[in-house]
């Protein structure tokens, strides 16, 4: 704590101005601390993760923001309609288990990301990963439901994944279609292995390997269920042929 | 030990047939116990499995089984020419790092086992499959490096593979090839990871974890580097078609 | 998506046949992708599963199923009344956690698909396996609770197993009943781990484990729980014999 | 295998131009099978990668390529001079593990690929992915030993890491360094988690973890010890702001 | 059980002073047996965890202590008010999952431990570290919410971590925080691994490994959210310098 | 299933003394299998373990059991008071998890089974231990809370361990009591690691480890929580000096 | 250090008895550190573990030793020899991987303790029960190669079994087997998981998990190979009917 | 690199003063960077690791050291002779696997950090704490062989723990032993769990384990074998009350 903020609660206190539990109350730590530069150092600026935190902090850390618009991931699904309510211009999007703040960027022009998935199950993931590019004013296109099972099914689609800047590829199960896919294309693939899956599915850690250990080279992975970091890598990708400067 | 024998031998050292030193070398327990009934109960003799055996366990195998050939698999790199100087019949296989004993039956005819793998390396584990179904006189063909990391090679052999009874389908790495073959094919698929690998692939575990969550239906899962245990489920599915007694 | 889909849609919305909500509506990309072909390439039709999906998506699935019967497994307790409620010709079963939806086909002829359990619990896995193989015309025969702690009930039953042309052996614990099975029978085993267990039983990988290193010969393995796989597998293995273009 | 093929062999049998054997050879399957295609399918040639090969294979695949340069990866460190020996043109890189045959492009012009290494032991990985972005023409930049423990070592090069297009951060022991960088740039960074380190490292695994569970948005993972597909992914994002075309 | 007591109570039931089932009730071993030689011992009284026991249990714990105050950890949420309710000077502090029972000790005078999180959710680790040290007379710093992806937050408090004596430094997702400031200071640093994180988290064995391998020199780690242990060691650490005697 | 079965209730549905629906339910596979012949083999009779069992299954087997007591393991609180309003005799022992029904045997005499655990929250598994060996009439001596971690109470209760005749040992966190209990004692000990922790326990695989590798010569080792199974051995150790017959 | 240690040799360096390198190497803490008292306390003297210790510490222990005979287990195949030839009555078992040093006991009557193995690879460990119990005088009997697999051959060795008053049973693999023979047996078994194993047997913790969740009752565990501590344990079972006083 | 540097080298081969080769050779990145700054911030200068590193790299760490004594820690046996022969005042420490370069600074007064093994075969990592220290000039007493197999050995040596300031508790096996010592103390303990073991033990992971679960208060714990680790942290724990400055 700043020495000078001590000294002033306690003068403060001292004039009868505060009682002694309001200036424990301000002589407390702050909980949430920005990292207001990261717009400058990484080009986006940071969001709030929902998870382990309590509702009241995530209103402190949406309350305290200073850019708009404001990602908050991983909502408790109760708290989506009571941001909604509390905070003005909030946004609540239940498949993705998101809530954004204020007015949403324009989507640039190029090749978008495109988004797949093996399962029908894995749209929460790509949900996340989609909002989180389109609050970034990246472009997408989503294709669902293309797993290796049917793989006749991903042929049919080639064509969209050939047109993208990007790929992620969003597979639980086994996780075998990002391998596949890669394999296929001459852009970056992003691997998102899901905790969609059964038996030894080890909540997700199967398809986590399957994809660390592809044979398709330069294939990217992100951690279990993570569309929100596919999207971030997606989006840093994507500027690197079209830097936000240009945008 | 049976109480008769105990007799005996006690009644030879009475009788000064038999020193104390040769009574206590008749009298330990055997330490290899043939499963002679195994051929009429399961269809296939015993094979000796070299791992942990030393060598003159594996020799006192090979010489007190009762039928012919026997099928001796994981032998040491130096125990093959030993045995071939040996055993008479005995012939050393050294990429299945196996050893076969006496004549081999004729080959039957019908719809081979198809034996694919995905990577050069995995060879060793397709020949160990290869000769075990040879020795069981099932025919085979088998298909070389057609991983998914260049999956037009797979659709290549797929008329191949459409012609066999029972695939089985080798892949370390991350191990997708089984799920796919066995998606595009309406014949039993024996999936079997291998050790080839590199970094997480966790001495096999990963391609074997792809394996049983696949989200192909109906794919067989064996033990890791287990050439033979697959040949012999190969064996005993293609009998459900064709019964030994046809032969 | 369909360039000629999408100018249709644009289209419409030019000419005031549709709004801007339905034009997005129309044009979000299908949450399900049926494998139409599936019964022609693989002999049999696909299935839904329900983990991971929403009420509202299984319900598309079988919804936009282009043929009877569909098969939904896994599905919540909840839902099994409300599809036989939405969806004419649903049937509910609770003990597999499964729907079926449309009539079923005749039972075929021929030795049965045998399933056994090592324990009562393991029910639920061989009612999942049983239903799967009556969607499909398999005939089967089922008994329960053979486990090793009292194996002369395994016994008792070993003429029933020995009639059936494929073998589903269910265990939970530490899953050593389809090692003894597959090792006294001439037919192929396929051992279904289930996560029935107490403390170290690691959600079903001791079983599952304890398959993979069965030093039976010839013994299939499949996924922990997965009745519906084990099911698949015997099929395919089952019309090795019996072709379905012969039925 | 091809029925021309096979009806020419046995002709030439019959016609005693060819011994039993000499048709034996020729009729045993390839065990190397090219991916001629990869180039046209994803801008770069298929690698050979030493790994559980035998030397016979290695040299089989080096000589059967379409294409120059090859790249040979993880070989053995007695294969090296003997490659140099019997093949034209190959090199050997023996802190790369690696060897190269034929003519490398020119190195195209662009922000480098930066390469930083928080220890001095990871250098090999670091030698292998460098040398893959030079048989592919893509520019590095090599920076050794910035770990965390002396983070003021990192600040002294950031300068570097800023300039670059893309970087590849290679880290065994706790492996945080990758999400430190990756939280300072706004480039795409790639974590190579390696197998140096002690106690309770777990093979690479630890710093695996660490990588995947980065707070630092936007980080890419690939396998322990990767380097080559660190690069590949590396190239493919350079690529994306260059394509192989303009070159 | 002692003789002498058994004695007394059979004595009892004999003369009509005691029904059966009281001299039961009597006789049944304690269940909680208080260490009340641990502050002689080791400096400090027992504490109560709550993880694991009845609320009975917990009662009879605390009614049974023989020193004033008593901690009592990981209280069930619904627990806390009910002690309050029955317990004199019992305080629920809820953040901390923690109760106290009776008068706590002045703050001593010297160097506080500082207490750092890497991310708001960690907060509940921390109370119960600083309440820990609070119920031992020790004095805290806290400061949250610091983690490495905004590493200039860091080093924005880093003169308030130099001051201090001991540092607990508190980190889920990948736990790189402890590591990075154990690197700056010159006073030992006590990692704690937290709980808090998403997919391949491993529910903390991830950070847990993560602080293991470190290769900041000298850094103590104890178990996953261990605010209690870590907070123990502290003091034994602050003691060092100033001994309970002083006090 | 028996032929004759089938014929009888096929003959009675001929007959019309059957309908359909009930010849199906009289011809479904019987769910439970009782082990009638266990007693007079291993010394006692089967127990029904409730885990992964419904209600009515474990009705099944109360109902069906041919002798008394029955021991009923594992049951869900809610089962209890269920089971002693509808089956004569039967008890619920809440916090041993149990229900025993019908008269238990008289204790027998000799030397007692101790039971000793580390900690209060460990007292579940002491009980199901404890509950399984009174049904089996052999006596007992409960020790709770004597944990390392102030190990001079151990020491005050090793007298009442050394008149014991077999020592079972229960403990959860680290799980080092067994191993310090054993090495102090002449008789066998059995240690029962407990899910009792936090952290890094991982469900009970720490303290089962560290008994597993425990230095004292000599520990017995069961599955986690199994208070049962450490009784039932305790109970085969306790009538080797006591045969049954002699009771 | 005793401090009459201390100044005995201080004197003597400042008389000029010893040098200052004689005095440091008398002063210098002794590593191996005998526990003369276990006789007394468990009813068998010390044994030395060869593992981890040099040549020199495992010569030091033997040579510092009060009692005979000393048993050494998991002796480096080369030491046995060298400790023969320097250690006076030394004896090296190399099947064992043991020594023994002195004469051995004789040996007690009564029912064997029977130690059975599932194959023939599990005979050092065997060998290593059998010496531990041979050098404390308890009578074995010892069965090779009755595994699952043709359980026919348990059949024909169950009379042995059941004459016997403890059973060691040694399994690797699938470890099936203990579980299997404690069913059919009314005397306490001890299960032994050995390394002897392929592919998913992960160094043993396969069989080791099968037999911990065994659902036979009363099967004892103790770690993978651990021949010794299995016989330790039948030893104290072996004389709860037959104390040592009694011998 | 820095860009005069760069100037400078071209400009010598642009005038004949450097050949190509000579240029390359001084413009590879550097392989090893001091943390130079390490004294001033952390209190001792940073070591040299052995691990993963080529002798070269080693020599040149040692040769660019700013400052003496050098700790070099996990040198390869063969090296020590090879650096002593090669570097002036360099001393190998082979039980230590360690090598100093440089004199020593002489030992501080104050209580000894004391340094305690549970086994003989941990005394290669009691050593290299016992020498990093020695390095560091911190007294230290170190005793051998008090595992918890015969515990009466640890209260021998209690009055000596008593009097350190600090203990270094190295434990392998189950790793009880450091939960058991610093029960007893009212100081610090750092517990190192070590690599030695069998069977279940995973390398040390069990030790880990059962240290990071132990229920007694305010264990540190550091990496498996990790003796200079923990002698950091005891270090740095003596220098709280004995400042460096004080020396």
């Amino acid at each position: 704590m700043e020495p000078s903020t001590l000294e002033t609660v306690l003068t403060a206190v001292a004039a009868g101005r505060l009682t002694v539990a309001e200036a424990l109350d301000r002589l407390k730590p702050p909980e949430v601390r920005w990292d207001h530069d990261r717009r400058r150092r990484r080009g986006f600026s940071e969001t709030v993760l929902g998870t382990g935190k309590t509702f009241d902090q995530v209103l402190e850390a949406v309350e305290t923001a200073r850019e708009r618009p404001v990602l908050v991931t991983r909502v408790d699904p109760a708290w989506g309609p009571e941001l909604e309510r509390r905070v003005p211009d909030a946004v609540h999007h239940p498949v993705a288990r998101a809530v954004t703040v204020g007015p949403l960027p324009p989507v640039r022009t190029g090749p978008p990301v495109a988004i797949v998935t093996a399962g029908t199950a894995d749209r929460p993931v790509a949900e996340e990963a989609r909002l989180t590019l389109r609050v970034a004013g990246i472009p997408t296109e989503v294709v669902y439901d293309v797993g290796v099972a049917g793989i006749h099914r991903l042929f049919g689609v080639l064509d969209t994944l050939r047109r993208a800047r990007v790929v992620i590829c969003i597979a639980g199960m086994e996780g075998a279609l990002p391998g596949v896919v890669a394999a296929l294309l001459a852009v970056p693939v992003i691997g998102v292995p899901t905790s969609v899956g059964l038996g030894a599915h080890a909540g997700g850690f199967a398809p986590l390997l399957t994809m660390l250990n592809s044979c398709a080279e330069g294939l990217a992975v992100v951690n279990i269920d993570n569309g929100f970091g596919a999207a971030r890598l997606a989006q840093l990708i994507w500027q690197t042929a079209a830097p936000p400067e240009e945008a």
